[in-house]
């Protein structure tokens, strides 16, 4: 007897797409969801396509050509505004990667240079930074000692910058910032709090004026080396340090307050620097404890390619280096890049943005120059100072040029103690502690991660932190696609809507209908957990409803959800159709979306299960249900009559 | 001026659950999907309790007491077949893994009375696996050469195996059963093929009678072996190899096509170990070139608990070695475990099964037994042997028991060209070319998965094999969690549906509303994807639509698949609707699930959008946007006409 259904939508069971059109639109889907080369589609003619890509590959023929005095005047302001932040900070991180002051200086001079021709953001300011100042000092230190081989320290800094530079080139030329992409906020979160809280910390060897110190960097070994050389503390630099400190963290707190005084605190390290010098220079501040930075060499930078170091036995340590910063130095970039231009309402192409990045650092690790990206900090005040396009990362390049022809040896008397409160106080501002908060309050294993890592970047060493962390997001998601939800529906009275019965109580069920929703995907990771499920949903159904009669004879699998599929997950829906058939319940599947409906063409699935079992809408399948049971009923009764 | 919906189903904006109740229910969904304790939950009687807990987690208190003879009489069948395959199986794995053959037949008598007790399959019948006896024979060998220091090799061995036991037992208790399902089907069909090709080839020695070998296992190695000592070949051994490699493959031919005659494919390799030995002594072969196994004590297995060795410097690669080997095992145990269970409507709790095999091997090390699990063929052939508890087990270790005693040095005369041919006659049935082509056929990426992990323990290693393929199912776990795949919505004519325009082409489309349905789930790892599909999905409509009044002004985002979230897909949300906001185009939430809307409500994301902005159904999504763009359609002309 053929069970006609009374309303049905019709599923379209239409042939398979065949496999290159599949793998295409995968591959785009990875690679490149922006779809980034829509504009050369649509134009036929030859000559503007090649303008067009060479104004896609190198941005500064975009914007240069409309550029003018207007937008150079906003452009100027903000480059000085920069430069005068990029000295200091230019200083203090290289003196954190335990570098020549001197490098960080050359660092601000070619990187922007370059940034500027080939970057996509406008706001973003280049520089060093912190966190990765200290990384790649560390890993470095592992094998070779600033102190002993002071050369070859350098230049195996400068090799990891290159290898930096090679991988990040290489990541955005395949398409690989999905990378990026993986280091979650909540890990990026906790690795600046706890690279924060050990820089900070580490600084006090400065505000101390202490001579000798610890080359570990977890919080227990430098907080004990502080106690230990308490002999040396010289309270001249405390009280020095302190000042600086507080008057910083007062132009931070203006800013804050008074949004438009920003420049008060973007002037405030280059302030505090001008006045340790003087300070310095006539109160011979250095016979009185006072370290200073000492001599710097006047002129530009000089090439450092021939001092690139490839010797086997160092690859291993600089390849490291360089890598692991790569990442961490790219998401901070990316990250900053993609939150200025969400502000202003711009795109930023992401890989290309990566590409211009490893160009800057190659051509840096050329020019004696170390690892530079997008700092936060620097790429704030350029936009509050109103830059209009890279170019501001031009006029600082040019301030920063100026500087190490005429003005690098009158630094030389920096008090190391007005670093150290000027690498405080920015750190200080990076610990965000309302952000962990929020992570808390909305999401217990969002904030795992962030305070693992923050916790094992302070107490055991960066690199262990970070991976604990990112192993912790991995195996989260690993678990989301172990574990995914599944629910039972019920039906919202007076309506054709089907809902989760625990989210909406008091929906209506259909006796002997139970209807679940699936979780995507549905793979070999999880295909047990969701046999087990569905039995297990079984088993509650007929438990709830002890009554004989409202025993489960069809089932509803809802795939609205499912975005895909493979084949040990089609398998575990033939068994559950094969163990279910057993206990005679019946089976059908609803709305499975294009991706599954063609594996379940593919692998005669459709076939099987038979394509009266496959509906477009639950209503049809309840419908359809509801129909087979009174049927079977009258069949029963007729037998009975019989 | 207040927008009121002319129609609208009430979405539930209740207060969070508490983090203990979500925590609960997520533990309960990752460590407990199965419900396990459900029978001691609804029962009051204190004795009952500890009744049913003793028979949960001892399940022969469960069987046995309901035991029959009828039972026994299938029982005592099964367990005789399996007998007969157990003893030339145990000598022949046991040379596979370069262990005194006699630890094969002790293997196959403590081990199974263990798994009777504790076991909760029906049909599994316990012995030792190829593919493991090769893999533990490769780890321990890189270490100490079985030749150079048997007994130190064979202590080795031990101690993997109660390795091998610790794990289990505590992956069991942990409820940690979830890594199982990680070793995906394709990865374990691949891994068996490519196993047993280099079982295969390595069998060429003994079929060749070749007494020099490589002790590399990759193909290449072993054909350049085979090569180089051509001058060993003995014609006489090749001739009674082939014969009885014929003569199985014959009865295995048999029994594809009389299913009913699958105990001849059962006695088969006892056949032609007895035909062996009476040929190998009446026909003196050893001296015409065909080695035979050698001198086998009489006598039940020694006690080795004390021969476990856990000096410092072996403990890596017998840890090694057994955990490996302990998750290789649980995947096949476990796998064939439920497709039995399946087939017969049972069900298998997968980590009390995984406890079993943890204390069938614990015990196992302590009494001269290595790593045995739930083989494949030897739980088919008692399956179609009939066996109906695990009782055939017993009968099983009692025909081993009596084999020990009193018949096992009957079998010293076994020709070795005998093993390899029973070796190569079970690894060729492993070589699943149909489930690979399947594979092919419907999944690319498993197919990948598969080869990969074929072709890498082929001619890599199998550790590097199964890493690679591991690896690449991981790869694309993470990949599927990378890009959920989007759709646009159309309306199915006629009808309140809502389907992807791709899939159904011909639905109708909404001037000035564009509805998306999102992947699952929404988190870090695919924010970034999620915000640039949506705005190409906006310029992809925008494109398509050319006309200006068809703009888009509403996006109406589908979230009815999206099973969870976390802090970084929330603000993903609310940088969309910033962006959008800027375009002038309205943003509106369909159907978040429970635990979606939680996190919104936490978050204070619904705050932010307003409550009106998220609707339980699209049509109400899309009645609601036409009505404001009526309404603002209608201000316009008010303000025009003014």
């Amino acid at each position: 007897m053929s069970t006609e259904n009374p309303i049905r939508n019709n599923v379209n069971f239409a042939t398979p797409r065949s496999f290159g059109t599949t793998l295409k639109s995968h591959l785009k889907e990875t690679f490149f969801p922006d779809d980034p080369f829509r504009q050369f589609r649509n134009d036929k003619s030859g000559g503007r396509v090649i303008k067009k890509a060479v104004q896609y590959f190198i941005p500064i023929f975009e914007w240069l050509p409309n550029y003018n005095l207007r937008l150079f005047r906003f452009d100027v302001l903000a480059g000085i505004t920069i430069t005068s932040l990029a000295i200091p900070q230019g200083i203090s991180y290289a003196k954190l990667a335990n570098l020549p002051p001197i490098i960080g200086l050359y660092s601000s001079f070619v990187p922007p240079l370059i940034y500027a021709v080939f970057g996509n953001s406008k706001h973003l300011a280049v520089g060093t930074v912190a966190a990765c100042s200290l990384l790649i000092g560390n890993t470095i230190g592992e094998k070779v000692s600033y102190q002993d081989d002071p050369n070859l320290y350098l230049h195996l800094v400068f090799t990891a910058t290159f290898f930096t530079g090679i991988f990040q080139t290489l990541l955005g030329l395949l398409r690989l910032g999905i990378l990026v992409d993986f280091l979650s906020h909540s890990t990026i979160t906790g690795f600046m709090g706890g690279t924060a809280t050990l820089i900070c910390l580490q600084q006090l060897k400065g505000i101390f004026g202490l001579k000798h110190f610890t080359t570990k960097t977890d919080a227990v070994s430098v907080l004990r080396a502080i106690l230990q050389n308490r002999k040396e503390w010289k309270w001249q630099s405390t009280i020095v340090g302190i000042i600086f400190l507080v008057f910083l963290q007062f132009t931070r707190f203006l800013r804050r307050k008074r949004p438009n005084l920003f420049w008060v605190s973007a002037i405030g390290p280059m302030a505090v620097v001008v006045v340790g010098c003087l300070f310095a220079y006539f109160a011979h501040a250095d016979k009185h404890g006072i370290q200073i930075v000492g001599h710097l060499n006047r002129g530009l930078n000089p090439l450092s390619i021939k001092q690139l170091n490839f010797d086997s036995q160092y690859i291993p340590v600089t390849l490291k280096a360089g890598l692991i910063t790569a990442l961490i130095a790219l998401a901070e970039g990316i990250a900053i890049g993609r939150s200025f231009a969400i502000m202003t309402n711009e795109q930023v192409d992401g890989n290309k943005e990566i590409m211009a990045f490893g160009l800057m650092n190659i051509v840096g690790s050329f020019t004696s120059c170390y690892l530079t990206t997008g700092p936060f900090s620097k790429t704030a005040v350029n936009y509050n100072a109103g830059c209009k396009t890279a170019m501001s990362n031009v006029v600082m390049a040019i301030g920063m040029m100026l500087t190490l022809l005429f003005l690098a040896p009158l630094f030389s008397h920096t008090p190391l103690v007005a670093l150290s409160a000027i690498i405080m106080s920015a750190m200080l501002g990076l610990i965000n502690y309302g952000e962990i908060y929020h992570l808390f309050k909305v999401d217990k294993f969002d904030f795992v991660i962030c305070i693992s890592c923050f916790l094992g970047v302070a107490f055991i060493s960066m690199n262990y932190g970070l991976m604990i962390s990112i192993g912790l997001a991995l195996a989260r998601t690993l678990l989301y696609a172990a574990r995914p939800a599944t629910c039972r529906l019920g039906q919202i009275p007076n309506s054709y809507l089907y809902r989760d019965t625990e989210q909406y109580p008091g929906l209506t069920r259909v006796p002997g209908v139970l209807a679940l929703q699936l979780g995507s995907p549905i793979y070999f990771a999880n295909s047990n957990y969701i046999r087990e499920r569905i039995l297990r949903w079984i088993r509650e159904e007929e438990d709830i409803s002890n009554a004989k009669e409202s025993v489960v004879e069809h089932i509803l699998l809802d795939l609205s959800g499912v975005t895909s599929i493979d084949t040990t997950g089609i398998e575990t829906l033939i068994e559950i159709r094969k163990m279910l058939e057993a206990k005679s319940i019946k089976i059908a599947i609803i709305n499975p979306r294009l991706e599954v409906m063609e594996k379940m063409i593919r692998s005669h699935f459709v076939d099987k299960i038979g394509k009266e079992s496959i509906f477009l809408s639950i209503e049809d399948a309840v419908e359809a249900s509801l129909f087979s049971m009174s049927e079977q009923k009258q069949q029963q009764q007729q037998d009975d009559f019989v």
